[in-house]
């Protein structure tokens, strides 16, 4: 099959070039060119001409071309896991939000929660992606290499690394279980609980070891654990187990507001429990939901946004220094009291 | 700046090559290239032989490069408003996992919900994407025509167009407020209100006029419609003024089940109403959370998976024919009765 007959089958004109636009607007090939170059020097009147011509005629720079010649596609592959747990929805939204004001797209894949090691990942490089962002999932070392051949940096957000090109960006895991447990201490809980995500998370363990390490601190060793799935009816599931032991809490921390809004609903609903007088719940993420009068909930916040900052920060450290060592950055969040603790 | 001097700059070493994999490997460079083209001819131990050279190199078939002149790029553009909703992250990620099947991925372009004539689109044909896809906002009359010009087609999901170019696919918004009247209808209820989405929204048209035209048949006249905005908070300040008014309903049909839940929560704490006994409540979409035994809300079904599919099918028949007239198709839903409406 040769070209011509592939453009002819796609479309019966031919797509308009450069020139053809240089043309109708009466102006040179360059200064086109330079009418769609970010920060080149042209006159105003002149790129308004070009930008008209080049409407008429249905032109678009080609930036698949311009990407081969600078090496640079501005594109950043998304990885997300669990896409419809409305914070990772919220990071992806603030991620393209915040590359937009770059002219840069994110290009996705979307997996299951418990597959980490994705050969498709690898197609990334193959669209010149200039970073890879995951959330949610980890590089496998396989990837990590890869990406490393290909000089291509890798970012994950609220997700361990221990290999060593791997950048990660996360919320204060550690603390977030520390402070709600400190706060549980001070409002005179007896008896503790945590609802853990995914077995495999690192989050979700430095959220417990934070927890856990403050109540023993306090002489409290029986703390309840149970797996949550990083799932609201995982949770509402944990919860069951929970309110139906020898010993039901009355304090319960949930390594995500998603799961804490699963076991506040079978409090209420199932066992009649009044919040926070029965069992008082905090959650981790403050995602939009957490503030509505429904759920009143109080957590430690991860916020979405700063986490995207951060993450795209590290890419242009990254691209702009392939050779220095990956990046590790903390971001702020804070406990954010409502209605689901006691006053 | 000279091409060398960039790419030095990304990576010390130029990029592995065809031939670099093709020396490795011990075969021919034609034979590399067969080895990462689908379907091509190759014999399985030559394949997998290449493809550990290439993973030693790291070497990637630039798919950049091959677009330019297959005229392919296999990257379908996506715009989506409201990913936070978790019907439209639910259609994302059927519309992701079912393009990956086909070895095509989803380049991002998030907006908000109001805006709907959105320039920054345009990129989708700078990045050669083989077709634009639309959830929750539709296209401007320019932006159509700057996709017809390139013949790349645009899918709708879920809004209507009046543009001639642009093909849709949509539930069955007409019947789903239709069926949600008559079974409230034989509940005997007796006072009747709509939870709409956007006053810009054809989708939530559609259901209110098919609530509204068969409860007017059966001379019910008085419907209080309110707007919800389509989200939570927006639904739950609707309730409020529904359960406030003079004649509070006992039959409240919403656009969504986003907004359902911010009724239904308002309804149970802020007023103290049984559900479905004081006020019954039905939604559309069928996300996850409605079947939750916390929302067990009737919902007049979406399937997420089924407009998927159903938008990749008309990309599909557009790229294969770019000639043929748009495509408007109607995917199926179904009332699933639970427990947010009498028995």
């Amino acid at each position: 099959m040769n070209k011509k007959k592939t453009t002819n089958k796609r479309k019966i004109r031919r797509a308009p070039t450069e020139s053809d636009v240089a043309r109708l607007a009466g102006v040179s090939q360059s200064a086109v060119s330079r009418a769609f170059t970010k920060g080149a020097s042209i006159a105003k009147a002149t790129r308004e001409k070009i930008i008209a011509a080049a409407r008429e005629l249905g032109y678009h720079p080609n930036l698949l071309a311009r990407s081969l010649a600078t090496r640079r596609s501005n594109i950043i592959a998304l990885a997300i896991a669990n896409l419809e747990n409305p914070f990772y929805a919220q990071v992806a939204q603030q991620l393209s939000a915040q590359l937009r004001e770059t002219g840069r797209h994110i290009l996705l894949f979307t997996s299951s929660i418990y597959d980490e090691t994705d050969p498709m990942l690898e197609r990334a490089l193959s669209y010149q992606a200039d970073a890879l962002i995951m959330t949610a999932t980890k590089a496998s070392e396989q990837l990590a290499d890869q990406f490393k051949k290909a000089g291509v940096p890798i970012v994950q957000i609220n997700r361990e690394s221990k290999i060593a090109g791997v950048s990660t960006v996360w919320g204060e895991n550690y603390r977030a279980g520390k402070v709600a447990a400190s706060h549980f201490l001070k409002k005179n809980h007896k008896n503790f609980a945590f609802v853990a995500g995914t077995k495999i998370s690192s989050t979700s363990h430095m959220r417990q070891q934070g927890y856990i390490e403050t109540l023993a601190k306090n002489n409290i060793k029986n703390v309840q654990i149970v797996y949550g799935e990083y799932s609201f009816e995982g949770a509402a599931n944990a919860a069951r187990k929970l309110f139906n032991s020898k010993n039901p809490p009355d304090a319960i921390f949930c390594a995500s507001d998603y799961m804490a809004f699963g076991v506040l609903e079978v409090a209420r609903r199932e066992f009649a429990l009044k919040i926070p007088i029965d069992v008082a719940i905090i959650g981790v993420d403050d995602v939009p939901e957490a503030s509505h009068s429904a759920y009143d909930l109080t957590t430690f916040s991860q916020p979405a946004a700063a986490l995207a900052k951060e993450a795209i920060s590290i890419v242009d450290k990254m691209i702009a220094n392939p050779n220095r060592r990956a990046i590790r950055t903390e971001v702020a969040g804070e406990l954010i009291i409502r209605g689901s603790t006691r006053r």
